[in-house]
């Protein structure tokens, strides 16, 4: 089957329509997706960025903000802006990339992405992260394998990983060897997949 | 008529490709166009820039580039890597700002944008400018009227009034209070043009 690979951080604002977008386009696509959460801080840092460049650009950040608004509208998904941006999502990511095989994952993914951008909550806490562990059907204590010294290291690699194929944003999207930029272009990812894309 | 301000810098690479679309597009919602012929460098400076942020983020560059050939072959229009980036584009806006409403506008943003990206031609050398402008139909020598002082203040003003509205990058699109950034948000300008402008 044909594959999308979706880049996201859980702090990642316009990786929230994404990923509530990607299911049905892929599907409808028959197209497979290769959920690949990972973290933006490592990247910026490279970039001399010790922030969102959202918070450090105030003319690009307000513009995100009533962008983002805009286009959770024509989603159809509640968004509430986060009290505190970016929040933190560490603990998140290691859940997501340790478990990142699991059947329930693109539910996790999804309900992480709504506690902090529809009811703004802390998912860098935690009970957070565990009560949605708890919602997809799993037990809270899967956060401990998760900060295990091999999850801690996985998360590491896949952030490696990114850097290598030229990801500095996010969401991403890669099919093969082409990287597309931002939840916009989710479109124009799925369709690659299918013209050009190897079974 | 509901009206979408098309805001752009001859030397901003996504640009080109929305300058080749938006006629279209405005058109078939019976939008019309208001050409903002603008500067993105003094913008730039003020976020502490003083080269395209495609040149200072290699990885974003690297993208950019990548990204703009597929743009372009998608929308059909032929694209060549600029030797020098990004290009001079004073003179070119100058005459564009000066002259923005005159009908042959249109003829003349396009054909400069094809001089830059699709021939690599040097869009700031005088003769460039004029050589465009008498395949418009127009005379070179408009480019002195261009360099009035009066044009230089028409198109300093049109920079304030871009960092008044919140413009930040180009393409950009404004419909009433909304801004819209990016070739790939042509479509939503359009849209909310139609939804929500007044006539």
């Amino acid at each position: 089957m044909k594959k999308v690979e979706f880049w996201f951080d859980f702090a990642s604002t316009y990786s929230y329509p994404a990923a509530f977008r990607i299911e049905n386009l892929a599907q409808s696509s028959n197209i497979s997706i290769v959920w690949r959460p990972f973290l933006l801080g490592p990247i910026f840092k490279t970039q001399g960025w010790n922030d969102s460049p959202f918070n450090i650009y105030p003319a690009k950040g307000n513009y995100m903000w009533r962008d983002l608004e805009r286009v959770c509208e024509s989603v159809g998904i509640p968004f509430r802006r986060p009290s505190v941006f970016p929040r933190n999502s560490v603990l998140a990511a290691r859940v997501a990339c340790f478990f990142s095989e699991e059947p329930w994952l693109a539910e996790f993914v999804r309900r992480t992405f709504f506690e902090n951008f529809a009811n703004d909550r802390d998912i860098s806490d935690a009970a957070v992260v565990g009560s949605i562990l708890e919602t997809v059907g799993q037990p809270a204590d899967l956060i401990s394998s998760a900060q295990s010294p091999k999850a801690k290291a996985k998360l590491r690699t896949v952030i490696e990983h990114a850097v290598s194929k030229g990801i500095f944003g996010a969401p991403s999207f890669v099919v093969g060897s082409e990287l597309f930029w931002g939840n916009d272009r989710l479109e124009s990812a799925i369709v690659w997949a299918h013209a050009h894309a190897q079974d």
